[in-house]
């Protein structure tokens, strides 16, 4: 008998408290549909609960994973068949928005998708948004510090956070509910859990700044034969569109051609693949002193040079249009067998050489695998996929190819995917022995018996 | 002999270690000009120098406080006569704008005004600005995460602070000069430095944020009859004027007169000081078109109803005329033999019925002492002014008074100046005693002899 997960069923309620085959029969993740692994699966229904469950865990020295809504892809949430699993899916209460500050109190569980409508129907927007909506949840977004399409605007998960609740390891709930935009009473313990990935405690509640719900918004795809010129590009269009300008996405020739191509769902919009493509999009509450400005701008930065075609447009469908060839992923998946797929931020002028470097050393192993760029160019994040034709090839050797470049150009290995337990060999590329030093010593503070979603970032 | 000063001679070089007199002849603070005190002051003049004088003061046991600029208003950098002293006054060093990043490389030393005019030669500009500016440094300003009259647009010295480079109590250097805006590659150690006054490391280096220098502003005095007004007034100028609102400043009316009566040097703008006056201001690229957009929604909220009268600076001496109200101290000065100074953070529905509690209560105590209120509404930060016309106030009754009231309310005891030594006492009033517990963990974890600014925030 397991006494630890009977003591758990009496803390919790036997309802609270899944294992064996009520446990197995759900998915280890959005991704990978095989059986999840541990020994309990436990569903608090409160903060209160949360606490018990892990006090109890700690006294047993227990590890436990956090789940979130199991759309993580840098593994963060992997467990084994001895990790007792946390789900917060019960929690998925969202408070009254709060018109005056600005703001809304939801439970951790909540999905992101359900609280960005509860912030429509009072005018306002959740400042973050993902293609995960449906199901990630705050909790795993304020743990992974998420990122998304318009963080050159709002900023990541971490700057929409303005007050969090947090259960430490050995129970002792953190409660930092406050809903204020400055409060330098001590140290702001809020940031510690963001971007922790689950290690150093589970966040249960938290107070999202909200922001006015926009009343327009203005896009264009942009084609650049020179990447010198994006970074003049982005600097004007910065200084021109104040704070309207929400995302400045880039597309590598390659990657555009894939995604407008016979493969793709998505239609070209110029003639020719561009070398480099620019989708440029604003959000504004006037459509008609909006319009007049975005079209005014791109006169001005087609005046001073440097771009080769633009392209306004001119209905919702045009604009879905550009962001389906931006979005689109079903061209590498129908040409094929693997891809292996990378999260990286790097300076603007190290941005060519880098991949480009990526890209020869690729060509001289002779896979027969594609290198595609994209991503958020405006937040210095690209996204890189390198599709392999053949199944066999090894994943391990192209992340080495892939990550060791990355270092020599100073980037690093993660912008907004996180590290868990995919990258954790790679984190020394980005961080000095000192920093991991120092990120263990926290680690130990605040979770001594190491129970909280151990091996994950680093190990201890 | 002191040997460990001997030592640091040996390592910093005889002319970086000043004892003695020629410590004894500089001021304590900006607020305090008699002699400082301490063992030693240290003037390292690179990190190194920083890291190795921790070093021997972590052997040592020996206490160490950080100073900057001397304008914290928390009594931060409070000595005594056995501790050292450490100044980054001669690493004052900036690096060239990176335009395509809007970066910039600073040392700590370096003052805001410097790196301010740095900025502004590339065009661009720092988005944190306080009145202290010729005197602060970056380093003081990360370590008590500065606010100032914009963070309403920009946010706190938190959110400029791209990468860190900070030394921890052992002497370890945490190098995280990364230009990134997105870098999830664990722990985010430069949070945990930021608004930890000197108490868990000393920063060095950091890589700021800079934004497009504006080439318009605009400005606008209201005045409002009903408190109830400003929130829904605050919600409508957020959404319209989207990005471009700077400014959201309130006034309460003894305040207004108090700064533009007899003893003031400002004038009056409107004929008699309204219950509430709000400074709006905007920033922008387009002097035509932001006039247009700030004249028509001034309209607009004139027409939606609550305000009594409006202002619109129509020359920079109008602009100046209406901020003198608002930062004059000239009058408060002549007018009252003391003051006690407070900054919190309330609910936007809680700051009438809190200021107005405090209000109360003062009069009670027939202090014959005068409570002026005002601050930065749009962030939810006001200041009080408690001026005495009787030096003889014992500010602790005082003190206690006000934060007292602010816990009723669950405000904030401080939003932007920090706790320093101060406010020490009133910390437990906005933290409970598990995050202040925690707080207490990571300060063991990262300066296990609790050597750095020891006592500032909380006791171990």
């Amino acid at each position: 008998m397991d006494s630890l997960i009977s003591t758990l069923r009496t803390a919790l309620g036997d309802d609270s408290v899944l294992t064996g085959e009520r446990l197995a029969e759900r998915a280890r993740s959005f991704w990978d549909p095989r059986p999840l692994e541990g020994r309990a699966l436990l569903l608090p229904r409160d903060t209160a609960a949360v606490s018990a469950a892990l006090r109890l865990c700690h006294e047993a020295r227990q590890p436990v994973i956090p789940l979130g809504g199991g759309t993580n892809i840098a593994n963060a949430t992997a467990s084994g068949e001895n990790d007792v699993l946390i789900s917060l899916e019960r929690m998925r209460g969202i408070g009254p928005v709060d018109l005056a500050q600005q703001t809304v109190t939801v439970e951790a569980g909540a999905p992101l998708e359900t609280v960005q409508e509860h912030a429509a129907a009072a005018g306002l927007k959740v400042p973050v948004d993902l293609g995960a909506r449906g199901s990630c949840t705050i909790g795993g977004m304020i743990a992974c510090n998420a990122g998304g399409n318009q963080v050159l605007r709002y900023g990541m998960t971490r700057d929409m956070v303005l007050g969090l609740e947090a259960v430490l390891a050995d129970g002792t709930v953190l409660n930092g509910l406050t809903p204020y935009l400055k409060n330098n009473t001590g140290y702001d313990l809020k940031q510690w859990f963001v971007g922790s990935e689950g290690t150093l405690g589970i966040v249960t509640r938290a107070v999202l700044h909200l922001y006015p719900a926009p009343r327009s918004r203005h896009t264009a795809l942009l084609a650049v034969d020179d990447f010198a010129a994006i970074a003049p590009l982005l600097l004007r269009l910065r200084a021109r569109l104040g704070g309207l300008l929400t995302s400045f996405e880039g597309m590598w020739q390659s990657f555009y051609e894939l995604n407008s191509g016979e493969h793709a769902t998505a239609l070209p919009i110029f003639d020719a693949a561009p070398p480099w493509s620019v989708l440029l999009e604003i959000e504004g509450q006037d459509a008609e002193a909006d319009g007049a400005l975005f079209e005014q701008t791109l006169a001005e930065v087609w005046e001073a040079g440097g771009l080769a075609d633009a392209v306004i447009a001119g209905s919702e469908a045009d604009r879905l249009a550009m962001w389906a060839i931006r979005e689109g992923c079903e061209a590498e998946t129908k040409l094929y067998a693997r891809t292996d797929q990378f999260d990286i931020s790097l300076a603007m002028d190290a941005m060519l050489p880098c991949t480009e470097a990526i890209r020869s050393a690729l060509t001289e192993l002779a896979l027969d695998s594609d290198l595609h760029v994209f991503g958020h160019l405006g937040d210095g994040n690209l996204h890189l996929v390198v599709g392999h034709r053949r199944g066999e090839i090894d994943s391990a050797h192209v992340k080495q190819l892939v990550y060791q470049r990355v270092a020599e150009w100073r980037g690093s290995v993660s912008a907004e995917h996180g590290i868990g337990l995919d990258k954790k060999a790679y984190l020394p590329l980005s961080r000095s022995t000192a920093e991991i030093q120092a990120m263990r010593a926290i680690k130990q503070a605040l979770d001594p018996h190491g129970i909280l979603n151990p091996g994950k970032i680093f190990d201890l």
